[in-house]
């Protein structure tokens, strides 16, 4: 069992996986900080974690683990500000979106990538966020991303986050950071672009053009309500893979058009049908998850 | 109270017309006409009509409103099929997503455009199809957008149709067909191509990336399960403006890729921003309805 854990960073993320820990009952001792006193309250008073500090020092005092639960853009403050509160046996590991920069920050912070650094990245969220939407489920069934610096991380920290998300009901899989980054940037960050992009299009248009938007429209452009600062974070922290996706996504696109403009509809249609059975499997296999 | 309809191709939007007309009780017996008769036992079964036949002498003897509620691609076989059996009076309409075609498809197998045609597109649908899929309310505050041929069509055919479709709830309006065209082409067929073409892009690099999507993706990728028949014969039917909106859109990709490229993030999170604004007040106006 863990003696004492801090999140930093109480919200949807960091939320839940103290929540999530105090059923599992893998920690004596979960301890918040935040920059919000006002969350840092609502989650005590919600039992989410057992007590808080605004003081980073106390806050770290005694804790094995670090959990970094903020946003992709604030993630190098947070290392200068634990620095001098951390000692060499102190498991530090994140939950950012991109696994490349976390990586390259914390080399930059400290000089060098320390051993029990383990950066995670659980693919679990909403496109809401803060401590009301926490959910002790959310990391049932889900996966999380470990991608651990080839000989440097060492292999016993890696098993203490690895136990830790498990006891969430998480699945883990190991890969490197650059594989990582690649897979996001296709899977998740090349969809919320498209999202923006389409509700961007739409707004140079005429924004009252949504009046014709038809059901399926809400669906898709949920993902364009996700968080603007986040995303910024995001897009400048992956910039050449969520670029290189863009890129050749469009010429997915290019052949549409080009089938279209050339009355290839069988072929269309294949792509079409080809679409709806991986995306009908996609949904299949979430369900029986 | 109109005395006897007929209703050709009962699914989902033609069933769910047909059962909104019964409990409206604006019309005294609704026949259906389909070329599957199991589909039509089962409408019978469910009180979605009152009767059916396979014939469509049969099932257009009488009737004085036709409505076409098959798929855009059968639409002209159907004219065709129709043709004999109906006089000067019969009012027909249709539910056809591209509505230039119609009018185009109609005076192709007519010789020339009958005033009692009224063109309509109720916006409204699920990317799940078929008779199981009805509901009495799926047109509740719905638009249904009527585009009559200028000079041609008349006042008392459109006051008609109008007052059937108000009767299941929903809110009508008058535009041109080209004006729907380019209007759907950028609201509902360019959202779809977008999304066929994101499941392309995953399914040419490997279909097992899906198992790194994350949540919302479920939500997006939905309208990429729609029938691939309907819309291969939407992009035939409407080719000219959804290639102009694909295209357009790209310019969108291209704005954040240069975004991105030139680290101006700070109008990156504006376009994130005012996107995530726009779908928010698109999605609080729909539940308000």
């Amino acid at each position: 069992m863990i003696n004492r854990i801090c999140i930093i960073g109480v919200g949807l993320i960091g939320g839940s996986f103290a929540i999530g820990l105090k059923n599992s009952k893998k920690t004596q001792t979960i301890i918040g900080f935040d920059t919000n006193e006002k969350n840092l309250i609502t989650a005590k008073n919600l039992g989410v974690i057992d007590n808080y500090s605004l003081d980073i020092k106390i806050a770290l005092k005694d804790v094995s683990i670090i959990l970094i639960a903020t946003p992709v853009g604030s993630f190098t403050q947070i290392l200068k500000l634990i620095k001098p509160h951390i000692n060499d046996k102190t498991i530090i590991s994140d939950v950012c979106s991109t696994k490349s920069s976390v990586i390259k920050a914390i080399k930059s912070v400290y000089g060098y990538i320390p051993k029990n650094f383990v950066p995670a990245h659980p693919i679990a969220g909403k496109e809401i966020s803060g401590i009301h939407s926490i959910d002790k489920k959310i990391f049932n069934n889900k996966l999380v991303v470990i991608t651990p610096v080839n000989g440097i991380t060492n292999d016993y920290s890696i098993q203490i986050i690895t136990e830790l998300w498990q006891s969430l009901g998480a699945n883990i899989e190991i890969m490197t950071d650059e594989k990582h980054d690649d897979l996001l940037a296709m899977t998740s960050h090349l969809p919320h672009m498209l999202a923006f992009g389409l509700m961007d299009y739409l707004i140079c248009n005429d924004v009252k053009y949504l009046n014709y938007a038809a059901g399926g429209f809400k669906d898709f452009s949920r993902i364009a309500a996700s968080n603007n600062i986040m995303w910024r974070d995001i897009c400048s922290n992956n910039s050449k893979h969520i670029i290189k996706h863009i890129k050749a996504y469009q010429q997915s696109l290019d052949k549409l058009v080009n089938l279209i403009d050339n009355k290839k509809f069988d072929e269309l249609e294949k792509i079409f049908k080809d679409a709806k059975k991986a995306r009908n499997d996609y949904a299949h296999n979430l369900k029986n998850e």
